[in-house]
């Protein structure tokens, strides 16, 4: 095989770890790339765990010790899929390391942290991306073509929600393992750099740079056990927010995220109108792109809603025949696909921790906003 | 006021006696026509309840025996909406005393019977109408004006269903009053006559005359209780039927209705797929016309939820603003007024009886192909 | 007829007056009441419109004058239609000439107005209601119902919006006529007191009253002809306002209107989140109550699309039969209704004029959010 | 690794070979199984492009001539991924070489052929499976779940329908290669074998057995090109087919698949109707299951979207999170998973061979009837 291997060193084996992973095993098989990816290792504290894992999807070797990976020879990129709390640190190291770095979104616990990362990448000269995977939802990705090639003309308004429903219950903890996502010291926030990230990020990606913000942040169960601990210990995440936003170019959006919607799993939605079209997206049926043109012919105007699947969609030649319909893990294969064809053309696939480090300027103004009941202008990234 | 009045006659005030009376109390109040509609007389046996409903709706007297009501002078259109196996009778001695007719449908238990009722209205010069109400549902008329202007091109397939739940009870008694449907001898057949014959009716104004049927029946419940006798009795009615068809344009057809289907109380949808595009409406959601149109360019090519409220649409300029809906009650308004501008231009609006008898021909031929097994001929109105 | 009339002068004759009239019309048709409706009399500046207009409706005279009408004794109810700018002085007279009142919605063009005519009818001791509509669509009613009896259990969120698309033209006028809405002098707003106040009406209705809002407007065209003077002048109204809100009882919320927001003709929606459950509604398919109850058995568990059509749903036993739908003009008759029974029970049908300012005092508090750029808090009705 | 390998030997490349090989690569991946699988050997006849399929999915080595294949001791299972008219004969010689069989659907030419594989697998003894994936899409095996935890009642209607529309343009050639599908020759027939073949084995397995069918087909380009020879030939198979049928259980049937619908790309829809419920799905929108429930309260009595996507529902425990939805792809890997769990077990997953041969009987008692225009009896498996 003429390929040039890419061995990717994995550090963490959660939900993430498994999502990642199934993208590097199946890549090979749905995009002709000049790269062949290989599961070189996989990192974890637990060495019995690390090991079931690598078994399992077949990473070659096994370390406990995050640094050591770091320092192998054999690996060409280093993919930290761990708590939020610890992206800083190894990314910082793996730069420094000259690894090519994938990391879980957010980007960091806050802005700070993530400038520090956003400037060891571009010191080191590596190649770098975050896991902002909705991206590349096809019927995402046409989204974008659909603005970029001017079809909706001035945009007026934007709005973005993403609802779940998985911690009304009072007994739940808040912390621990797979629940690390509620503990604010692994995760920084709640909602807010757990949904309301991925919605900022596509946002951005799709309508330009926010200018300010207003939020309001709730939570609603003040106290939790710690699954840990044991303790029952002040809730520190947000569980719901919403904030008010001016985009760069005038138009208004409402943002809203919450693990409080009775009857939302991951309902990710997001609608934008313009002067000439509009687009509205639903995660929950995320074959679908709904697309409204106001040129059609007055009669028979209406909501289109197309099934993305046909082969001159994005990404859809790739895989089966029309109306056979792609799920989530979908988003990641196809960002990995990326990822190597810009390191192959020399044009890093976007989101790069630059985009990452402009989204937590956004979460950081919105917590702040939530805190000072004011509007929050959003610094820029240079 | 300068308005000719056209004064009705009104026999029978069970559900359909009210549609009708709405439909003639609000006309005017929505279209601009050469007549006045005036709730003339009422006509029903019960002469305490008749007087009870005209007293409701403004009819200006009572009557209890219809040939007298036919023998008026003051009546210019008798409007026949009681039970199937009166329309016959009524029909034709209204023709004969010249007056205008309207018939609720189906327009007789059989074809033959309906063959003498379209005799006697083209013997007596009548203006005549069948009420089959769905054609004038703004977004089914707005369906035949894109398939006469060739949106669809060469047609290949229709398929039409009417489904509803409300006799899956075993108690449920078989006739008598509200519920003489149930009775063979009130309604002449089940489903057939109530149900399929609207689909046949729009199926065949959409897209041509039905060459030949091929058809399923079944009654569930072998045997009901009578209301009126109180005896246990055999049913008489079809309680589900399915067919296949043949239309004279070439196009496949499946028809289905049943009261046995949980979960749809009056779902009537038909389907057409056309060379070019396709066509979907439901009405259960009659406001909206799903139109798929293959020549959108690719990658914006979808189902379009058409929301059939606009001023452009059929009948709509008449009513509210866009994006306000109508309902039910509305399709028999309109028809009341075309049948007014039928007779003030001389163009009489359509469905006729000779159409009513059309689809007569078609239920014949199902109910035959039910008992027979074969594939049968529907018979063409000359 | 044993029936007390209810006299009924209308002032205005635009779109409400037409959706009045024909509630007004219709409503002893459907509905079992002590009184009957009487289109006594009709008022508008333009007498030769007015004549036309009650002609076609059916009112028995006409006047030019509204104090005129105001002043005869053959008048029970003074029916408000007018723009904004005159509900206030209408209402004030009507109330001290001991008239019932129903007037259009917003009740005033501020809430300094509306305190007034609300003094003024509770001082006179006369019947009021303001026309917020959207309560009595059958499905908002059944949503009502179910809050009231528990099933959402603790509110968490509420979301709202009203979407519409019909003023992005910049050739469009901004007033005179039908277009007064877009005229800051007769509306006193856009789309704040147009469409917001509706979705602030049913969100106080369903959840409560509003401590404080924060909120952003925007006005999209700065500067639009006068369709009457004819000069070129700036834009006073809000094209597009949103706002987050917090609810007495502890309750996030977002609000949403625009008026360019393409693809969207009337598309008020609201949401609400509850412990057990969820409630959303749409005006774009109104017959239809979404749904989702968490105490379902977890692997049929989801979200029900309730068709509105029943006969144990609210209204619904007195139209058609189930599956039938109900359309805008609905939601009118069955206001009507409700008032006459309430003028009759002596338990005045709700949205009184109280109601009434309790909305505009949260209009108030929005539009002065979106100047302060601060989070206002809302006054509450005493 | 102790898992015991299962060494599979593909033959064929195309749609179906990749559909298989994925389904291979992931399983182990997700799911907790015995056996390892292993891509041992990739069979077709043109080395070069098998060679590139190998290499691209891991195949460890290639052979030309699936009899070579067949002999070699290193192959535990034999899957046919070639065109329906090689299944019998390297099904038949599979068996007889003692190895376990995969085999695409549908599973012969006809029914004879059908007979003879069926005939063969069972005196040799060996595991074998049709590929009739749909049944393991999560929301259709939720389907079978629910039928037979009895929450439907008895069964009153079923209604399947495979709608395309890819071949309606005259110039698409009608074999070769990838087009195979269109040549009576490789393919037996046209829709009947390739789509209601897959309607039918879900039917029979939701619903039991069908006694007879009465069918209408037709070839609507009745000429095409063939892609190899290049001669326009006369078209052999059925561009569509819809037929009429009775279940055992005494439900009635309407099933009806095309190639000439617009604007659906692959929409496999089915409905049940029982007494207390109703089913309903639709293989583009494949994650949901909608659920009509006859026993919810009244009021709140729905269609329920179920979003088939948590812990309890069929397979999905072994994916992602809530709300994160699988897709095509799924269905094969979870066939996999439970062949593998069944010659684990001794308990041979479904369908095989036998289910195959039951569906090829209903397909030719449909193609006959297509012919015969009469209703004709379906042979049962003994």
């Amino acid at each position: 095989m003429a390929k040039k291997p890419l061995r990717i060193g994995l550090i963490g084996y959660g939900f993430m770890g498994r999502a990642h992973s199934n993208a590097f095993a199946k890549v090979n098989h749905f995009f002709e790339l000049g790269h062949q990816v290989v599961l070189q290792a996989l990192c974890a504290r637990n060495a019995e765990a690390a090991r079931s894992f690598a078994d399992r999807w077949g990473y070659g070797s096994v370390e406990t010790d995050w640094r050591k990976l770091i320092e192998r020879d054999d690996i060409d990129v280093i993919d930290i899929a761990t708590p939020n709390n610890t992206h800083a640190e190894i990314a910082i190291a793996a730069a420094k390391a000259g690894k090519m770095i994938l990391c879980e979104k957010p980007l960091a616990l806050n802005a700070p942290e993530a400038e520090k990362m956003t400037k060891a990448v571009q010191k080191a000269g590596v190649a770098n991306m975050v896991w902002y995977n909705y991206r590349r939802c096809p019927a995402v990705t046409l989204a974008k073509q659909l603005i970029d090639e001017g079809k909706l003309g001035k945009i007026f308004h934007y709005r973005a929600k993403f609802l779940q429903d998985w911690t009304i219950s009072p007994d739940l903890p808040q912390g621990g393992a797979a629940l690390w996502r509620l503990d604010v010291k692994a995760a920084g926030s709640g909602v807010t750099g757990d949904l309301l990230a991925h919605c900022i990020d596509t946002a951005m990606w799709l309508n330009g740079s926010i200018d300010k913000v207003s939020a309001m942040t709730e939570t609603f169960i003040k106290e939790r056990k710690h699954n840990l601990t044991g303790k029952v210990e002040k809730v520190g995440i947000d569980d719901a927010c919403a904030f008010l936003a001016r985009f760069s170019n005038g138009s208004l959006a409402t943002f809203e995220s919450t693990r409080y919607a009775r009857g939302h799993k991951a309902l990710y939605t997001f609608e934008i109108n313009g002067e000439h079209a509009s687009i509205f997206w639903d995660l929950h049926d995320l074959h679908r792109l709904q697309y409204f043109d106001h040129r059609d012919q007055g009669q028979t105007r209406g909501w289109r809603s197309i099934h993305v699947s046909d082969g001159d969609h994005p990404y859809c030649k790739n895989w089966w025949v029309p109306g056979l319909q792609l799920g989530y893990e979908h988003s990641f294969v196809h960002q990995v696909a990326d990822f190597i064809q810009g390191i192959e053309s020399g044009n890093l696939a976007e989101p790069t921790f630059k985009a990452g480090l402009a989204t937590d300027y956004v979460t950081d103004a919105v917590l702040k906003s939530g805190k000072t009941g004011r509007w929050e202008k959003v610094k820029k990234v240079k």
